[in-house]
């Protein structure tokens, strides 16, 4: 085991036992894409069900499903088209490409002062230079920066009459179906509204296993509310959870130094700057403890402005400690403001705000622009009633900052003086106001989740293999031996298998070697509880259950597994609750 | 509502509620996109899950999850590079795409003769000229027919170093991964991997909403079985069903009646070809009927040699009836053998076969070529050793096949005589043989399922829409109403919310409007259970539970609901056994 990292270990058992391998294997591979395997899909779908239980459902929030492949409008208004990209290097000798802060932070180790992101091309170019950076790979000498777009471009229909992309956030969609999920959630705000899916970057030359994929499933989601409105009502909940929060001013200055506040403290502070990103980095932080990552492993690191993506206000990215990689974003908690609505209202002549009507109208005073015909009549015969409408439409208070400067405005091409109109103050009622929300989002790769739970999991207990995942998340809940494969025992074995698939559980069957290594295979592969059928069993029907992680061993009814099961796997009942206790016997 | 199809009636349900919608909608749309709203997309994970119980979990099968985007290698060498092509015709008038059996189809009704699929672009043109068909759309002139590419296409990493396609189907890396899956699983056989995931088919023109979508949720199985074992142990379990099956026989007559036959009848009369795909269409009848798609409106239609896939030795589509489009596919099931196992075999040079050893080595005689070195060593010298070793390798069947056509055979340029070898009968021991698994298919659209489910579930009762949803697959599992919004009962109701939701049920609530408006609009949506809370609640904890299909009310505890409603969306309890009967009360 010498000199091999979790990394290595894990990724041999996950190959072996079949949590995930990379892609395309039998084709020599491509990088940055990873397969999960019958253990890893099926954990990954529990970190779903998981995340959609901890972040939508409790908070009734919703999730829409939406296609990957988009057309170019969509990402033109978003800003992506222009904004996601990544600068990239290029080996002149061995021609591999490399994404710059890769490189430069490879050849300069520990210059947190340098912001690749907010350089220029010309700038790199200065700095590889300057610091004579050269190839990662072979040494060689590295050509000029450019930017590469990182998002998978292709055509829809014959002839491309569409310019299509690969989402890299599912949160567009989001944002473009906005109105019609508000309207058809009976204009609740504030509204979440969550989409689990697939998402897809281009990355350049992606180097780190499950960590940088080119495609994974994104967890994610936009809550919306009114900015008048900010505050969070979930807070209440989670008054002492303390965030440790590692904040742009603190790394601005070299240092990362970590303050733990609550929400509450986070936000009066000014270090968070909505409630309801502070509440959801509460949750996250919750949400990781279930996958079974410490809370000291885990930190917020806030994004410095050059880091952020161009639609964010603010970014903390929720960070976890891995063994290789170090530091590692497990989600991303942005303020996304008004900018994708917006963005979208300009882009698609649509109108997304929302009205909010008040609870009994309101009279306001304001002040109106009134063009005097009698003035005007004689001037303009025909085109009266044109420029009439146009001086109508003008905005007063322009019209007073024009005659203050110019001393008139134009409209269509008449020239409009204090004399031909008067300022009059009307009251007007108003029944409401429109809103544009402005949104947080937090959001997750669920591939990386996978990865980070298991790496937390892996245990040695006396040169074994123990992989202590969280029983809620366990792919296989429950394995089922027969003492021998014989006298009926396996088909008992097998009666109770049978039973507890027709309850919903994840069950496996082992026959073969002894009961001491069938406990290893099972520990091997985190399942909770394991069940042997016996001599006994035939006669009364009681079964052993035994504790992954005590090992301690429990006697009781098979009939019973499937509801005791279920209370031990929710965490509701302890294993010694399960039965009567057997004085354990030594595994082998 | 004349004239309106239950299509038309169920989209504007479904914009309105938030089931399902087109996609980019605020941009004018793509077609051939769909995105599932706040109910649709629960509902489509209901159905998986549904799916995953009854065709994954319930055979302790396995389940992985693969990248969307594959590189060129895996279709070349799959076949779907040369293949999965449509052919299009374009109108010269107003340019729109079509593909040519809708084109011809539209034109020609009725006339199932023709395969479209079996012809060549030339036999379309003449096929279209003899018969004067002109485009759909304007009646202008059609264009020569082409082939045309249904799959997407992109460049991985920078400077398009790999090509990849978005994947049209889940299946090809379950056979890419076969060997590791195999391996994972202890070497089990028949063993079944499955597939939940995203494919993309670059439709030419897809004009039937959610029935024809460029991009959507494929639930695909592959049971890979040794063809000399091709029995499937399931049977038993499914013995009474009966299989409606519209053959390829009747169909080539230009019929359409369908013949109801066993599982095992299938098999012994060879209608279907394999035990495996006969049990699996038992499997599917059972899943669409717990969808709510009543057995009389299912059927298997057997694809003509023409229609079906190039892998694919026989396909039977799962088709059911629709109110618009009438017998609609929304499985294929088929017989691929081993075509795609030896397809990457061939295009990876990796040995993807399987070696099953025997309980006991098994002696078998053969005939083994032996060079006879006395003989050529002379002749040869040096190279004696090196012709010598080809000649053992020589296959001995050949060999005796070329001494009766030509009197020799050759190798390194040396001619064999038999005067140069002889023929030993030996006695081996072979401990095992390789095996390349034959393979089944069942596979499903989710989407599809989606709206077909909805379809049947749309039901008028008195002029409002009772959308009567199987309970298990309900999006809103639970409404829960206060009475009045005050008084407390508001407080209470959220109460029950909360508790239902920590137990993982989907719950909404609402205050707004009479109590019959809101079972009106809970009909609207399907939810099974109603949940009043009025002034008795606040008393003695009693509550009102109403059925969404009978419409009649019990009296029960709030803290038993959550039990009972789980008994009862699991269809193991009658709403009548939920609580003390209560004399029904109109709902307005």
């Amino acid at each position: 085991m010498k000199g091999l990292d979790k990394y290595d270990l894990l990724s041999d058992l996950a190959k072996r036992r079949g949590f995930f391998w990379p892609s395309f294997e039998i084709y020599g591979g491509v990088s940055g894409y990873m397969d999960l395997g019958p253990l890893g899909s099926r954990l990954k779908r529990r970190i779903e069900d998981l995340w959609l239980a901890l972040f939508v459902q409790q908070h009734r929030f919703v999730t829409i499903s939406t296609p990957v492949i988009t057309p170019e409008q969509v990402f033109a208004a978003s800003g992506h088209l222009q904004n996601f990209k990544d600068l990239m290097v290029t080996c002149n000798n061995c021609h591999r490409h490399f994404k710059a802060d890769l490189a430069i932070s490879e050849a300069m180790p520990g210059r947190t002062d340098i912001a690749v992101e907010a350089m220029s091309p010309n700038e790199i170019d200065a700095l590889v230079k300057d610091n004579n950076i050269r190839c990662p790979e072979c040494g060689g000498p590295l050509g000029q920066a450019e930017l590469f777009s990182t998002m998978f471009k292709t055509n829809i229909g014959p002839y491309g009459d569409v310019t299509g992309y690969g989402r890299p956030e599912a949160a567009q969609a989001i944002f473009t179906d906005f109105k019609r999920v508000y309207d058809a959630s009976r204009e609740r705000l504030p509204l979440g509204i969550a989409q689990v899916g697939t998402v897809m970057r281009n990355e350049i030359s992606p180097r780190q296993g499950p960590i940088r994929l080119r495609e994974f499933t994104i967890m994610e989601m936009e809550i919306f509310f009114d900015p008048a409105e900010p505050k969070c009502p979930h807070i209440a909940r989670l008054k002492e959870v303390e965030l440790p929060l590692l904040l742009a001013e603190v790394r601005e200055k070299g240092k990362s130094d970590v303050v733990r506040v609550t929400i509450t403290e986070a936000v009066e502070r000014g270090y968070v700057k909505t409630e309801w990103s502070a509440y959801f980095m509460a949750v996250s932080l919750a949400f990781a403890k279930t996958l079974g990552i410490p809370y000291e492993k885990q930190r917020f690191e806030e994004k410095l402005p050059a880091e952020r993506a161009h639609y964010s206000a603010q970014t903390f990215d929720h960070q976890i400690l891995l063994d290789r990689w170090g530091w590692v974003e497990i989600a991303g908690h942005a303020y996304r403001t008004d900018f994708d609505l917006k963005a979208h209202i300009r882009g698609s002549k649509v109108d997304l705000s929302i009205f909010k009507p008040y609870a009994t109208p309101v009279e306001k005073k304001s002040t109106v622009l009134v063009p005097l015909d009698s003035v005007i009549g004689p001037l303009l015969r025909q085109q009266t009633q044109m420029v009439s409408e146009a001086i109508k439409g003008y905005n007063p208070e322009d019209a007073k900052a024009a005659f203050a400067s110019r001393g008139f405005f134009e409209v269509h091409g008449f020239k409009v003086y204090p004399t031909h109109v008067k300022f009059e103050d009307r009251n007007l009622r108003e029944s409401g106001r429109r809103v544009v929300p402005h949104v947080v989002e937090p959001s997750y790769g669920a591939e990386r989740l996978v990865y980070s739970t298991l790496e937390y999991a892996y245990t040695r207990v006396e040169d074994r293999v123990v992989l202590k995942l969280p029983a809620t998340l366990a792919p296989v809940q429950i394995m089922v031996f027969p003492l021998m494969p014989k006298d009926g025992l396996d088909v008992t074995a097998l009666t109770i298998v049978d039973d507890l698939i027709s309850h919903q559980f994840d069950v496996e069957y082992d026959e073969s070697g002894t009961i001491g290594r069938r406990y290893a295979r099972a520990d091997e592969i985190g399942v909770p509880i394991s069940v042997t059928v016996d001599y006994g069993t035939i006669k009364d029907h009681s079964v052993t259950l035994r504790d992954r992680d005590t090992r301690s061993q429990v006697r009781t009814n098979w009939e019973l597994i499937a509801n005791l099961a279920h209370e031990f796997l929710m965490g509701k009942m302890q294993f010694s609750q399960l039965g009567q206790p057997v004085v354990a016997k030594a595994d082998e």
